[in-house]
């Protein structure tokens, strides 16, 4: 039987729960396709802390970057809110992303029939939604030098950052999306700001120098402004959007808020070589923390994709996907999705429900 | 009589059919209202290129300067869209904006109860929207130092832009937004991204201290990403928003989308003294332009802006503004709101229609 390591990262609010439950649903889909995995959970985010003093210690660095691949529940809370940028529970998962050289991030914004009301937007809208964001995660503004505080020419105080990308990081992000497009519809569309920003215009030039090599791949270029107002006029238009590392951050999220239901919504990201990292897009939500009211299929589905995408096992992450459908067609739901005349469950029970269908 | 001096700028596509509509308009209300306007119209962005080579003339620029308030329609079509960066035309409206130093847009996005159905959002979410974007338009990445291409350290090659606000440009925009939000519910949410950026961090400190000089105002504070997603959720949750130039394009666009009739939606820049830019938020919409089937509405209501905030001519602004509703409430609409049971009409048979209500 095939062996992995997985690095768990519980991190804080309701991270330890979701974890908790994904953990024993991942083991189950491992054991009958013959996978066996050791774990080891290391603190990252607010819980590293409060632990260690910074939010990334080297152990937990050294532990994710020697296993196989690494789930993460979420980070942050109010407690470390006013914390100094390098001691922010976010600078510890901007340091983790870094460090595993994760640059693709995947974040599918799929409206599951089950969930169609869960929507803000109308049922003909919503329904049958199933895009995905390719967002490039280790560079541009996020990462870019020089950035801080200073003064300018005329003495004033400034903030500041850079946006800048290299041709080979341009270039590899967009052979994942292509890639990506390729397995799904065949459609890519690039968002940028190129009527603008130099950094657009360049890295448009780079899509389109890459995409001589997908000529099977339909490619289409869109402002990211305009890129916001269709996924709310006609999400159905997008199959794969590929985007820098700001964009996709924003875009992603309103893509996600425009399925209802983030609770459901996992993420993987992806490095040349190395473990991949996943977890769920939601966040740590302190306020219902420890009360066992979150959702954990966001987890389940990004440990679905960490057997995937991660460790290449289709057919253990296929059975924990089709598992988390049979539980909500029973009626099962928490109460972010929940609805009348659906059955209203906690984290773990929600678990132990996927649990049976495994 | 009172007498101001109006530059119009039609611009490209649809910009000459809807700002022709709109002064007639403009001119009705003013002359009720004992105004008297000089026009001088010039060309900007792909006429102005046609024309002159360049996408903002010396001229224009001058004459817009000279001016009382400057109406424009709108900029930009596929003819040049390959064009180099300082030959397309939103470079032209770019300059337009550094040089008349109109450092605050304003973006309303309301939801009127005769349009709610044209929102993909469900009625119930749609509706009573509400909101205003106070968006910095001559500062941040748009026009940052350094940017273009070169190489990096690897010699490899790379694309840049920076991100950069000077305190006053902070100050100066939130006291804008402050006063905005007194006039409005009093409420005023700054979105950014401080949990990465210094640029943001700073942002955010600006904000916070000139707070002190609108105690009366309730101030919140939101990250971009989660704001995109608020705005999908709940949007009437937000009254008055602040943001930079680069995630207020983004957001004001989805605002506006998220009303379902972006046709209808004016915006106003204005500096510290001088001439105001007012412009209806879409685009030149050149696959319709000639054809009269453009909505005159939102230039009509740029043009009620200019008047309120360009030239302190509240009762002409309120007098079109009720007029817009009135044509609205007869049942008159152009192709983009239309629905069943309304009529069906062009841009002139539109504008028609509101001089008969001014
Ligand atoms: C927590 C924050 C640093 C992070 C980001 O901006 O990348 C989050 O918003 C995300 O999208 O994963
Ligand atoms: C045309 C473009 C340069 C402009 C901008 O990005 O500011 C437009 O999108 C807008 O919002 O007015």
């Amino acid at each position: 039987s095939k062996r992995h390591t997985i690095t768990l990262l519980p991190g804080d609010g309701i991270g330890p729960e979701v974890i908790s439950v994904a953990r024993n649903v991942l083991n189950l889909a491992a054991s009958i396709e013959g996978i066996e995995f050791k774990y080891q959970e290391v603190p990252v985010g607010g819980a590293a802390l409060d632990l260690t003093g910074v939010p990334l210690p080297e152990e937990t660095l050294l532990a994710a970057k020697q296993s196989d691949a690494v789930l993460l529940g979420a980070i942050g809370g109010y407690k470390w809110d006013k914390n100094e940028k390098h001691l922010k529970p976010e600078t510890g998962l901007l340091k983790l992303r870094e460090g595993l050289k994760v640059f693709a991030n995947l974040r599918p914004a799929t409206v599951l029939p089950q969930l169609v009301d869960a929507s803000t937007l109308k049922r003909e809208v919503a329904e049958g939604v199933d895009l995905m964001v390719v967002r490039e995660l280790t560079g541009g503004i996020y990462f870019g030098k020089p950035r801080g505080f200073g003064t300018n020419e005329n003495g004033e105080e400034i903030g500041f950052n850079t946006e800048v990308y290299a041709a080979y990081e341009i270039d590899r992000i967009a052979r994942v999306a292509f890639e990506t497009a390729r397995k799904r519809k065949g459609k890519l569309c690039s968002v940028d700001k190129a009527n603008v920003l130099e950094a657009s215009m360049f890295w448009r030039k780079r899509i389109m120098a890459i995409a001589l090599e997908y000529p099977d791949v339909e490619l289409s270029h869109m402002y990211v402004d305009n890129a916001a107002m269709q996924l709310v006029r006609d999400p159905k238009q997008f199959d794969t959007i590929v985007t820098n590392n700001i964009f996709g951050d924003i875009l992603s999220d309103e893509a996600s808020m425009i399925t209802g239901s983030i609770g459901m919504l996992p993420s993987a990201s992806l490095g040349e070589s190395g473990p991949g990292l996943f977890e769920p897009i939601h966040g740590s939500a302190p306020d219902i923390a420890g009360q066992d009211k979150a959702n954990p299929l966001a987890t389940i589905l990004s440990a679905a994709m960490l057997l995937k995408y991660g460790l290449g096992e289709e057919k253990a992450a296929k059975r924990i996907e089709a598992a988390v459908l049979d539980t909500l067609n029973k009626g099962f739901r928490t109460g972010d999705i929940y609805s009348a005349g659906t059955k209203l469950v906690g984290c773990k029970e929600m678990g132990e429900e996927v649990l049976k269908s495994v």
